[in-house]
């Protein structure tokens, strides 16, 4: 289990304290802060005991880098895509690159992934693939969305217990606006089938920073 | 300043049995935990002084629902715009909509802001905007992208020092992938105008976790 505590204002100031004088005395900090050496015993406690601090008899509170400060990083990473998806919207492969622009503007969507015969995840494309694609010289209305798409195995994707902080990782680094939630299957040939139950996406994200910050 | 530091794991659970049997005595706790009252003294100081429990003589400690727990929100909002932001993607607003879409897939970006001959700005245009009307009968090498672009006073801004936790809010309510960040002058007739100084987009949103995350 992780929660967060907040340090008051005075504990702050002990930590800058010491992070630049220790190590450093409980009176000398007293005098710092010119409080009495009782007044501060409390804070001092709550930032030893919470790991912020070591004090070692004679020498003083030094500051403990490696402490448990700022440990917003697990409370983070205890958020899995399952927390956060939304519902994934899909296309068949031969869908024609029209319905696929239409099915983006009624879902009101970045991305549609596309799925094979079997319903199983082949492709996706962007508003960027198809907006590209407006500009050359094809038929929008006859030739298939599967044309364009980005295809299997070259997709990122996730999986419901993944952590977001993870997935947050590759939709920067790969530069895209969500990803597919999948779950795997073996088909009978031995071949990894992918069956689509969501989607991921930077709205998702913005939204968990927004409901931690109004908790 | 604020700061946060993680409670132990029997910090945790320590708040899970006060939650659910307070009041309850500190002798109580230490049975339910199968551990001596003087262990129990440590994380007991911690979770008073820090504002999760009340400890009270002759009743025991009682749980503070208006506490200082999970206090994320507080660290959230210490960020402005200023820390995330990006450069502001421009262009003139006799510029051709083709021309735009040029420099979107240029810039790789997702939105594109217009600017009027003075400099300031006048529209935004986004991938949707450009997705629309390619599908339309627009010669999108002469229509100038003022044509289809959101005009102020209907552009949703941002300044440098807004808070990040706002901005995001303002994004996610609006549906929109990024906000130009703006200083406001006042012009010579009285009416406000608006001079670009970059762009917050979902993308920094989604890094500043990844910062806190990887902290």
């Amino acid at each position: 289990m992780v929660n967060l505590i907040e340090l008051n204002e005075r504990q702050g100031k002990i930590l800058d304290i010491v992070k630049k004088h220790g190590p450093i005395t409980g009176e000398n900090i007293a005098e710092m802060l010119d409080v009495t050496r009782a007044a501060l015993r409390p804070d001092l406690a709550v930032l030893t005991m919470s790991g912020y601090l070591d004090a070692k008899p004679r020498v003083g509170y030094t500051y403990k880098s490696d402490g448990m400060a700022n440990k917003i990083d697990k409370l983070l990473r205890q958020y899995r895509v399952k927390d956060i998806m939304s519902m994934a919207v899909v296309v068949k492969e031969k869908c024609s690159i029209y319905d696929a622009i239409v099915t983006l503007f009624v879902e009101d969507t970045g991305s549609i992934f596309v799925l094979d015969n079997e319903g199983y995840l082949n492709g996706i494309v962007s508003r960027k693939d198809l907006l590209k694609t407006t500009l050359g010289q094809a038929d929008i209305h006859k030739v298939p969305v599967s044309v364009i798409m980005t295809r299997m195995p070259n997709i990122i994707t996730a999986t419901v217990d993944d952590m977001v902080v993870e997935v947050t990782k590759k939709i920067v680094e790969h530069e895209v606006d969500s990803l597919p939630v999948v779950k795997c299957f073996i088909g009978t040939n031995n071949e990894e089938k992918y069956e689509v139950v969501g989607r991921v996406t930077k709205t998702n994200i913005a939204r968990l920073l927004l409901d931690l910050a109004c908790k």
